[in-house]
């Protein structure tokens, strides 16, 4: 067999979102209903890989650590939760309506240029316009002859081109087109926003911006007003602060250290994309890592850019798909020292995967003031009160669960050993993520005793690991099966496993497609190494 | 040491919730905005203990089968969903208003009675109706004088039978007082409703019962009106129904198999109680076994009902608090074939747990009906499609949880080797679930050789178990507030471990308080066997 060639699919999010609901790992919600927009559901595959994508989180985060706790809070709160923490007047997008269709846009994902042409004739055939202008001397004169609009799209600005020369030509303008400057309807003036068509109808008639919330609303007790509004949660960072001082109390915790949970969140995205990238229904793994007032904060805010980065190659995510973007200082919120993301190279772009924020003591004291109890912490030293300062990873599971697949799935030309070429698919998932760890396979399934000693095999392994029985078909296809869903290694029992001496079997691992004799104890230390 | 003599705390209830805030089990959400009724928080310990239940259910119900898969669907759905469930027309409490205080109450927590009085004379002294009326052969003349009602509480005809007494001492009413016939509000016919007194007024100022839909309810994207709501889903059920093609089309299952998942479901109950018993955000943990239409479902039914008993034991619960309750078959839904609820010794009398349902094939049926897409199986040996038949083992995390703190908590007396007598509070949870499996315990913190070997087995432990490294206080100090926790072992790093042969520690058992010498592999060993 020779050394298989890898293949980048030609669409790779068309390739994962196909595996997804091929193998059962992500679903579209409600599907039979025609589906949900942004919500999604995880199938027998897809739940267990989440499942361990979280509890490696947890166990490395929590469990193994000395000075981190775990907490679970609810996901609906007291509404003054989020009235401390800002969201209800502040975590909005800008939203434009169209009031002839009733459709609704994000003001930022809507674009829009001014369609401008000049007529004396100076520029007639310029590549550009500065160097034009300097050569004919000719002051140029410029005429609006009206404004072109889309929803974001691979390359608006071309998109945006397409438009102006057909108003002109629609127009019948004489004159050329100048180079369009593209903004998105959060930057209209108000007598632009008169003129800028929508997307809907081409005509004007478009509202300016208005803040839309992004907390999803509902009502607590029997009565439906304004007395019993309670939000869906949109982070789950909010709990740790609020119970900050119930953990301390009873947690037997000594700064520094951090609170941490997972849960799921919500957020009411108006265009939510990218699969499961952007949902509006999703899973967060968030951790407050609480610091003394004088403790440098830089230096706690490096440490854990490193943990995150260090423990995202722990789980198997290339370091070539790894990388960090500051946050621009002017762009940081007044209380904010300092944001990093560990951003991830998604199929559809770099994106945010991992944001490392430096938030100071703002969200202790907000709830300080909103509350009434004091978020301090008496200082043995100095014997001084004082409010922590904190360092927020917070994480999506779901984007970490779409960068394991994306960076994990390959096609594979392979050759063999009767020297045909053919596909296959491989899901390269680390041992600790993977749902299977081990396929147990009989090499025939009309021979009792491989049968008998497979089944044994299987139910001792089961106990501990998940794995997966498997007797139908030639082996071959039985390995195809499993690369494509991540399982790290096959078992498969053969003639030499009953009829040798030494009780081995074929050891055959998912990425080499390397073959070897093991023993049940040896398989047995090597999960005991590799999953954990 | 003497063997130890339990008793029962005075108020078993209050001693738990007393312990679950005290050591970070469970805390009131949103606290110090003065919390929020029916909502709970899970702290540094609870939570740990929550995952474990957790984790046991799914790796017995899910990994550790070849007939049961898992999946984790939205909490937000399709709003169709709950209309072919039913939930959006059925799911409801009556609830009564009070025009004039503006109080809500969920009609069958109201009681009423007629107060009647005898004027005749001919019950004077009588102790019982029947009985008099034989011996004065005179007919009984019965005057209704009003009504008297109540919130449930207690002993709602004690509380009544005051308030009739005034009431006709208010009336100056003569004659004798007829023995109480109490209703709930919910069987006042409509003569009675005009004439019944709100508990907040003291006024017949109550409309009548009307249903009070339990869905929360919210609206998904930019829109609020009826186009967009959506509910937070009130059980996780109907996600394995609405999945039901999805999995069988990748899951490579074949009946009968199971479908199970984890997770939040939410219900607007009117009046959460009993702690986490029942409140408004809760954790499930459902499980649907879908079996042929011709097989025998009271054998399956049998089945489950005798599986999750004997897991309830797996998990350390005692026989002796769990029994079994039919539901009446004139009581169930038509398409119910038979419910049975395992029930639970709760501090607050004996409650469901765990509820059982043969559901027929109601469910996958409505939902053909309702999205026009098939939800049959083929059968290979009759050649036909039908749609399988479903069994629901259905169960609360919460409940389990408050299940085991209520059963585990125990109060002891002991006497320490010198003679004192004190109490220790020891919570008697099974290894499986305790949320700390070992604290190991070096016997004095100023003695480097002690604390070296302590630090090397709890770092060696750490990677595979929670465990705890305390070297704070007297020894026998540090063993109660292992107790207090659950802690199933303590490990002593004493001077034998250092000084002789061997390498062993003390092992500390909780509940007998045993003390034995065990070697780092025998631990091990220990806790292989015993935490799965």
């Amino acid at each position: 067999m020779s050394t298989p060639s890898t293949t980048e699919p030609a669409n790779l999010m068309e390739a994962i979102v196909s595996l997804a609901k091929r193998r059962g790992f992500v679903f579209p919600s409600s599907e039979i209903y025609g589906g949900l927009n942004g919500f999604f559901d995880y199938g027998p595959l897809g739940v267990e890989l989440k499942k361990n994508i979280r509890d490696c989180w947890w166990n490395d985060m929590v469990r193994r650590r000395d000075d981190v706790v775990g907490i679970e809070t609810s996901i609906i709160m007291h509404p003054k939760v989020w009235e401390a923490s800002g969201h209800v007047a502040g975590f909005s997008d800008p939203l434009v309506d169209c009031k002839v269709s009733k459709n609704r846009y994000r003001a930022d994902q809507l674009f829009f240029a001014p369609v401008q042409v000049e007529t004396s004739g100076a520029l007639e055939g310029a590549s550009s316009f500065a160097q034009l202008k300097e050569k004919s001397g000719t002051p140029p004169v410029i005429e609006t002859i009206g404004y072109v609009s889309t929803l974001e799209t691979d390359d608006v600005t071309r998109d945006l081109e397409k438009l102006a020369n057909e108003l002109k030509r629609k127009k019948q303008a004489r004159g050329t087109l100048l180079p369009l400057q593209v903004r998105d309807f959060t930057e209209a003036r108000p007598e632009e926003i008169t003129q800028i068509p929508s997307p809907a109808t081409g005509n004007p008639d478009l509202t300016p911006p208005r803040a839309f919330n992004m907390m999803f609303q509902t009502n607590v007790g029997a009565m439906t007003d304004a007395s019993s509004v309670a939000y869906l949660r949109p982070e789950t960072a909010q709990g740790m602060f609020v119970d900050f001082k119930n953990v301390v109390d009873t947690g037997r915790v000594k700064l520094p250290f951090g609170i941490a949970q997972t849960g799921k969140s919500f957020r009411n995205e108006i265009t939510p994309r990218n699969f499961i990238f952007r949902s509006r229904e999703f899973e967060q793994m968030e951790m407050e890592f609480f610091i003394h007032e004088d403790d440098d904060w830089a230096k706690w805010h490096r440490y854990w850019i490193n943990w995150c980065k260090d423990w995202l190659k722990s789980i198997g995510l290339p370091d070539s798909h790894i990388s960090e973007f500051d946050h621009l200082k002017e762009k940081l919120a007044f209380y904010s020292k300092g944001t990093t993301d560990i951003m991830f190279k998604f199929p559809f772009g770099v994106q945010e995967l991992w944001g490392i924020a430096a938030r100071g003591n703002y969200d202790l004291t907000q709830h300080a003031n909103a509350s009434g109890k004091p978020q301090e912490i008496f200082d043995e030293a100095t014997k001084k009160k004082f409010v922590p300062h904190v360092i927020e990873p917070a994480v999506g599971l779901d984007r970490i669960f779409l960068a394991v697949l994306a960076s994990g799935y390959a096609e594979e030309q392979v050759t063999d050993e009767k020297g045909n070429t053919e596909t296959r698919t491989v899901l390269r998932l680390s041992p600790r993520l993977a749902p299977v760890k081990v396929a147990v396979l009989p090499l025939l399934k009309n021979k009792e005793a491989l049968v008998a000693r497979a089944q044994a095999l299987y139910t001792k392994l089961k106990r501990k690991y998940p794995c997966f029985y498997d007797e139908a078909g030639a082996v071959g296809r039985r390995y195809r099966r499993q690369d494509e869903i991540g399982t790290p290694w096959c078992v498969t029992i053969d003639f030499d496993t009953i009829e040798k001496e030494g009780d081995t079997f074929t050891l055959r691992e998912r990425d080499s497609m390397q073959q070897k004799r093991i023993t049940e104890a040896e398989l047995f230390a090597l999960l005991e190494e590799q999953v954990y």
